[in-house]
């Protein structure tokens, strides 16, 4: 990715955060039929990313264990009028541009087959995803049938990606004058873009 | 990408629609130094996807005209609590799942340097997003002074991918009874999720 000085986050808890905030990753390969993407929510264990794909997905089929995968976790984004930079008006300098932020996670996969490997990782995407929605009045995996849950346990794959390079992109206006900085924090805030206002607004700290 | 039937989108109007309101591409490619994704607006022309990047952007020198790429459009998504199901209580019939939309878009890039193609590029992009965002008032590209347009113009490279195959996937819980499927439709217009909240209820009228 295409990553400018000014563009390029360094901060471990943004980073944390976008993969936390935004679970869904597309998971990218190139395989002998071409590159592949898949959309799965991914969790972050230390030095891997764990997930599951169905055990129809043809994806665990195609790549070697180890094979290079790209693991792309994207925030919110906005196109970015120049009308919305009080500088315009004097400088005449400014075109439209994209703020968005992203995570690239790029490792090593493997498939496991195992039950009890399936069952710890569909159960801690579970517990954090039940916790985040319902609270303690989650669903929890005992809420299944065994029979049913046995079936669904057949029909998946478990995956580890060794993390081997993370690469994150805050693109939010940093190269722009304060005025116009602190403007478009404010538009994004006001438009609802709550999770860009608020990387910018911790980004203004320290300009 | 793995898409069983049910989760197959085929409404040609549904994946242009995707992608006209989420404009901004994960943009995939294989390159001598790996998997590379870069974000970027993209426009749909007939048979083609036109967009622009940085000059800086090595994307251009790693990529021989007509590599193949893969542009990612994405809407909304949630994840999908076994809670939110009216049959979950008398079948224990129910996991949880995630819900989005995606639009696959492969086909082969090429690179275009000459000021007119550029222009005519960032023009169609400038145009149709300013309309979008502030209608009649918007931005053109007669206000940025001449010479800093012609910077910004010699800092660009446009691209053009000839689209070889789209595949769209709407997973949508197309596979759940009446009541389950309703219910999520309502949860998700209830949660602000409106996109998806739409395309289930179109799909809704076909069931």
């Amino acid at each position: 990715m295409y990553t400018p000085a000014h563009f390029h986050e360094t901060d471990a808890d943004a980073i944390e955060a976008l993969i936390e905030a935004f679970p869904l990753a597309a998971l990218v390969a190139q395989t002998p039929e071409g590159l592949v993407a898949n959309h799965v929510p991914l969790l972050r264990e230390e030095d891997a990313l764990v997930g599951h794909i169905a055990l129809a997905n043809d994806l665990h089929r195609l790549l070697g264990d180890g094979a290079e995968v790209l693991a792309i976790f994207r925030g919110e984004d906005s196109y970015i009028s120049p009308n919305w930079y009080p500088t315009k008006a004097e400088t005449h300098k400014a075109v439209p541009t994209w703020n968005y932020q992203v995570v690239h996670v790029h490792g090593h996969i493997s498939f496991q087959h195992d039950r009890k490997t399936k069952l710890a990782v569909v159960g801690r995407l579970t517990k954090r995803h039940e916790e985040a929605e319902n609270g303690s009045a989650g669903w929890r995996m005992a809420d299944a049938s065994k029979d049913y849950l046995d079936m669904m346990l057949d029909n998946i794959v478990a995956f580890r990606i060794e993390i081997a390079r993370v690469l994150a992109k805050s693109k939010l206006n940093q190269n722009r004058a304060d005025a116009d900085f602190n403007a478009v924090a404010e538009q994004m805030a006001g438009c609802g873009k709550v999770g860009l206002a608020a990387r910018m607004k911790e980004l203004g700290k320290n300009r």
